[in-house]
């Protein structure tokens, strides 16, 4: 069930230079919304990243829509993006007769280009006349923030609270510059998360906090983080169900279910990843803390060597230790075991004598789990990436041009 | 000149599953040497690294021989590596009526697999029936190391020390796995330099260790540190030169051609990196410290959005802004300019309308200069690295088997 009281639409303004191509979003509550939003870490912050920051400083319990858009990343753009993106807000906000603080603005694409402001209205004009709520808009609107994505990627949870029927519904558009690095009030991946549960937003940041650093902070697919990053979650309280307070049975269960939308979107990112044939999730156990897990995980998430590999079947594990021992994380190498699936390919850092045909096997599959037990302690962290292949290249040596 | 006192060699015993390549080096010097090893910092260490390490501690003034062997990395390969890698220089060491200690060892090859000692003894046995003084002796042992390398990569310096010519010969190998990272007493690239100057251990250990910082720790293929990478001086004093004292004129004049030798190694190293079409440097000026320079310039040549544009010779500058935005250096994006050779594309992290037919016409070149200006300090550092194209995923994808 889509979550009551929001409207959303993607439609074409002729930002995107790939001819048809959707190019503009617009997702709307006719309710205010608790809003919470995690940007990039990344210094070089484009426009919209920080008129969001500011509007959210100014009004996250009463936020009303969002304006996003693929084809232009305004970032490296100066004073001129940073209008750009408050006359993005202020238009929508005037054909809403809203204040432009309601509206927040999300941006992905060639990176140190101008909005093409006449294409960015005449975006939102068609928004304006085309939203409608239900599944079919919503879908419209994940597939207008689509850039090198080949698929949308959509997905969500329902939940019961006091009795009423809480919904969350979650887009995501990305697909390369993928590795974010989000925090509060601060990924070129977008997230967009309606939800009509009632939730102040204090404690929907802390919810998305949460689920964020398990999902979205946890995925890779080029180690290069992006000036453009966002998660946006919008409560409408629409839903009618009881004031989900911080800690209580009613947030532990909003909590799970915002976290499996935030991790689906995750690995739907990861498996659309560019050039993507296969999805690998690295998962690093017997570790001294869940930093340390991230960090190991991370770095062979990264690592060519071992995406290659992937690519190739090849059940290369001496590049996969290798990649751990540069991690910076104090490992004994000599205690780790690893596993590709369930097969056991190395034990105590040396090699196993497992059969060649069976790895293989396992790692033709679409999704792959890849183990290492560092044999120290009790964190583990799952990281999500996808393998490296000629495709990456093809897309990356031609994007801009 | 070739340096004096130095016979080396290159063989086939068999460890290599190339068919005819060679897979055997000998280093070797009629006099004792002043050595200086510096090795790769990542944790899992390979056992020729160790067993190196312990051979130097013991005997560094006094080292005969280097054994190198491509096809095999002797990489964990836990107890039976160790004693595989001790074994190759006690026989060796037998051969030559030498120490066990005064011999080093180094592979390069396939991690998780045992030496095969049966090639490797038949490999020594061949290099000392043929080794000889002279280039062409060096050109088979730096072939003989080679293993995705395409080309053989030498380098040589002549410095007139206290009136007596000194020479240094370097041969190195490495073309993918290459982000080396090493320390004193500590790729796979393996770097074999040979001197005839006069110089003890420790003034040859500063030297090597400045030139390695410049070079090859400031070279990256595709980020992935090694578990075997080293670097080996062996200095045996047969020019006859007055002994080389540190800080002093002669320390300069030996330092700077050292410095030469193992840069023109690096760069050939990226220049002939896996699926390498172009050299790229990486210049990072106007900096706070070197280190912070240094971490900026690795992070873009390591990141696969910018290789893959410069491949695809694309201006992308927004992607190298992007990078240096994600390294962890405080950085003020507004302030920094970008330089693609000659061509000034980005002022003040803005855009400028710089010809795209000109920028393109300096990418296509075989040699590429990135300059980033921080205008923040006075601090740099050059970090050398390729393009990522479609031959990297082909040779990765199909190492192992």
């Amino acid at each position: 069930m889509f979550p009551k009281g929001f409207k959303t639409a993607g439609a074409r303004g002729g930002i995107s230079k790939k001819k048809d191509k959707k190019d503009t979003a617009l997702f709307y509550s006719e309710f205010p919304c608790a809003a919470a939003g995690m940007f990039t870490n990344n210094l070089v912050k484009a426009a919209p990243v920080l008129v969001s920051t500011e509007h959210l400083k100014k009004s996250a319990s009463d936020i009303r829509a969002v304006i996003a858009n693929s084809g232009c990343a305004n970032a490296c753009t100066g004073e001129r993006g940073l209008a750009d993106a408050r006359e993005t807000c202020s238009y929508a906000a005037k054909k809403l007769a809203l204040n432009q603080n309601q509206v927040l603005v999300a941006s992905t694409g060639v990176i140190g280009q101008f909005l093409p402001m006449k294409a960015v209205k005449s975006g939102i004009d068609i928004l304006l006349g085309s939203a409608g709520s239900g599944p079919e808009n919503f879908d419209s609107a994940s597939r207008a923030i689509m850039t090198t994505d080949l698929i949308p990627k959509v997905s969500s949870a329902q939940v019961k609270i006091s009795g009423k029927t809480v919904s969350i519904w979650g887009c995501v558009k990305g697909s390369g510059m993928i590795h974010p690095d989000m925090s509060l009030p601060h990924a070129t991946m977008l997230a967009f998360i309606l939800t009509d549960a009632a939730i102040d937003k204090k404690t929907l940041a802390s919810a998305l906090s949460a689920a964020v650093e398990n999902s979205f902070n946890c995925v890779s697919v080029d180690g290069d983080t992006s000036t453009n990053d966002s998660v946006f979650a919008l409560a409408n309280g629409a839903s009618l169900c009881s004031k989900i307070k911080p800690g209580g049975r009613d947030f532990v269960l909003f909590s799970q279910a915002l976290g499996k939308v935030c991790l689906e979107l995750a690995k739907l990112i990861a498996l659309d990843g560019e050039g993507a044939t296969r999805l690998v999730e690295i998962r690093v156990m017997g570790a001294g803390s869940r930093a340390d897990a991230k960090k190991i995980a991370s770095t062979i998430a990264t690592s060519p060597l071992v995406k290659t590999a992937i690519f190739g079947n090849d059940a290369n594990w001496g590049r996969i230790l290798a990649a751990a021992g540069r991690a910076g994380v104090a490992i004994n190498p000599s205690k780790v075991d690893i596993r590709i699936g369930g097969l056991k390919v190395a034990s105590k850092g040396m090699a196993l004598n497992f059969s060649e045909a069976a790895a293989k096997k396992i790692l033709t599959q679409k999704e792959i789990l890849i183990t290492l037990d560092l044999n120290m302690g009790s964190s583990f962290c799952s990281y999500y990436t996808c393998d490296l292949s000629f495709d990456y290249i093809k897309i990356n040596a031609s994007y801009r041009s």
